[in-house]
């Protein structure tokens, strides 16, 4: 009986593809950063942070945002003078690195040093897909719960930085920072952790150290 | 040139095993609600706020765990003596009605008048499946933003009841609830918003007549 695994050819093509993306970027002397993490956990207002904060000159940035339907999170960018692009998934739950590579060409990067994808927001699916970072952020917000890094582990292995998001909001929660942060340390031995308040400012200079 | 849709077959099927996995259900007496939304939206503790609030008896409910590799939820509801059972999904972001109806034949169903599905927590794939629910119950939380109606609208749209989640941190956030409530009603005219803090208990008898 012959069997073909799907699930596992799309993922050598993506990552093939992702593969060829992340050289293209490096000989132009780009990087590109990979922004994760479920809906609403502050990806985003992450990037608005750290352009409003002086640490990304807009002219050097650009942001692939990845959506199922709308272009609320590009226009955000295209208010604070960044150049970007719009992935519409139709419905789909991640995104793909042929999709990237388009969203690039349609870019302008003259001039540009870093490129930031603001991924489609999910703890799941969209941790399987390279997409030809150089860096991935995974975002996870104290709002969330300090469960996430056990119950949704493939975004904190994966990442090469993890953002604690709203830790202005811990006051008024459950969350537990030190069970959080042994939960990540566990999973992925070493990944810097950066407690954040995007909408603050707060732990901002320290993710663009990180970023750049 | 032939070509397979196997998106749609996999959904004609999962709905067709659904409708059965329903029909058993009604036949029995039983009322099945499936419980959608974010990490950390907070589904599992509005189970845990409607059980100690007194609106479900422990001995009448029975649970059926949504998660990718974990038992922790399903720990939770052991904790308030609710019968329980885990279907790991082994990473895959949604539930399918084939698991439900093996999760429904590991339960006891004797004197249980509700089962609720608590679903992985996923805002965009989750909401394609059909599980053999009587009622849908989509969980947005304050915190992730009152943007996530439009961004992710297959939820809202298919959602019987709405929660508004974790209302006692509006303060706290730029939540504008009369843009959420406006968009929902958009997107899925006259279905019921319950605002709700499922830790402090706020709006779970509101939402406990809706569910019964």
């Amino acid at each position: 009986m012959k069997s073909i695994d799907v699930n596992v050819s799309v993922l050598d093509r993506n990552n093939r593809i992702a593969a060829e993306v992340q050289a293209g970027l490096t000989e132009r002397g780009i990087r590109m950063v990979n922004l994760l993490g479920s809906p609403g956990s502050g990806k985003t207002t992450l990037m608005e942070a750290l352009v409003n904060g002086g640490h990304f000159a807009p002219s050097e940035l650009a942001v692939i945002e990845g959506d199922l339907y709308t272009a609320q999170d590009a226009l955000r960018m295209k208010a604070l003078g960044v150049q970007s692009v719009q992935i519409n998934t139709q419905g789909a739950c991640h995104l793909e690195a042929d999709a990237v590579r388009k969203a690039l060409d349609a870019l302008d990067l003259t001039g540009v040093k870093t490129v930031v994808i603001d991924n489609v927001g999910n703890l799941v699916c969209t941790s399987e897909f390279l997409l030809g970072e150089h860096l991935r952020v995974g975002v996870s917000s104290v709002t969330e719960g300090n469960d996430k890094p056990t119950k949704y582990p493939l975004m904190f292995q994966t990442a090469d930085v993890v953002v604690l998001n709203k830790v202005d909001l811990a006051p008024y929660t459950n969350f537990s920072v030190e069970q959080f942060c042994a939960d990540v340390e566990g999973l992925n031995p070493g990944v810097p952790v950066v407690a954040c308040s995007a909408l603050k400012g707060q732990g901002v200079e320290e993710l663009a150290a990180l970023l750049k």
